[in-house]
């Protein structure tokens, strides 16, 4: 089942045209990311990282930014994991705006689980490829 | 002819992995543009906003990050023009680290002309559209 | 009474020494005054800025920073107003690590009541004066 | 003599008030800060944490914010350093609006030398100190 977390838009969030500026959107996307760590593997992002020296840096995007959100806005951030490889996993993300459920974004990241001292791929341990994988029914 | 500036990675764009945050990489996509527009259309981004109320929110995004830049690179982000349409226009960015020329993320974002009032799509003004084809050759 | 709220340190927010970039430490106090707005005063600070055209901009810091936040940190933010005047209020801040309740920052910051289209000072309106003033005690 | 660099102020600066968000005007200093330690330390504030594992976190602010910078200025940022103390140093930065030199804001912030392995402060290298000291005059 995909993991939904709530993102509220800040005043600094916003551009000089009041609308998010598109850059922070992606922002909210590697908070969702983060919270579904939390939320379903069992360990926090920053643990991951400290303990197990592994990240997911992001190696593609693909966005589309339909419906601008405002400051004021809460955004809901849905995210689910429709394809686990050897070491890279694609993670699938959509924001509603919380108080009509409009869709103001989509993204389709690939994010590559990388030792963070060698700095290269490796596999994505077993643990983690099993939540990925349910996160998408 | 393409368009290129250059953008110093600062410290406050490093994350605790440290590499640029991707994030903060479509940060210096939107400053090349903002470049572009103040070297090559005769108005500075702010200029078009304020005094002619038109401003390019980006709608579409395809984003490659190849080699991940770090805190004391320099980035070169080249910017052209690959398509214009009616409302819209397709940028093509490319980052390459300023020491060695290696390409470290390349990305083609789909751009819209507003109107910032009426916050609807509005037809590309003829001078910018000429300018923008010419960056293509 | 002082009002907290929580904020969790994100990914972005971390610097290349492991440490919470301090610039970010002011957003997070901004966001905490956005929070007392919407749970104190009866409008959120997007609303106050809308339909009332009153900001609250900064015009005086005094800052300390003690223990520094790391990622993974989830971060309590106290906020009250210690001084109302005419039109500008003095906002104390503190931030404190929630897991063993250590101050890791603490803030003095003066804020002025702002009209926006004319972007000069106003008095404090009367109903956020009283609330202020509770905020104290 | 004081060290000066540019700035240009870019469109996710603003906030939606049109201004320069303030938190935006500390990321500032600290290039400017990056800025002086390239041209005058004869070292890079990267390599300075890279290789001498030092950096220079900022313990105490105080800041003014006198006139708000609007998104298309360009911030000519001061620095120099005021008082150079065992372990710290007190840095001092202004912020001019380039097109009329008017002051924007100016901060005094205290910054410790900390060996970034062990976290703790260290004493200011000779050489550093020397090039501190000569800013002021």
């Amino acid at each position: 089942m995909p993991f939904t977390t709530s993102i509220k838009v800040r005043f600094g969030d916003a551009d000089p045209a009041g609308l998010v500026y598109f850059v922070n959107v992606f922002h909210y996307f590697h908070i969702a990311m983060e919270e579904f760590f939390a939320a379903r593997c069992g360990i926090t992002y920053e643990k991951l990282m400290t303990d197990e020296r592994v990240g997911f840096p992001t190696v593609n995007v693909q966005a589309e930014f339909l419906t601008p959100l405002v400051y004021g806005d809460e955004a809901e951030v849905e995210v689910y994991v429709s394809r686990v490889g050897e070491a890279s996993a694609t993670f699938e993300y959509s924001v509603r705006r919380a108080n009509d459920a409009v869709i103001c974004a989509r993204a389709t990241i690939v994010q590559v689980a990388m030792n963070l001292d060698a700095r290269r791929a490796v596999p994505i341990p077993d643990k983690y490829r099993r939540v990925f994988a349910d996160s998408r029914d």
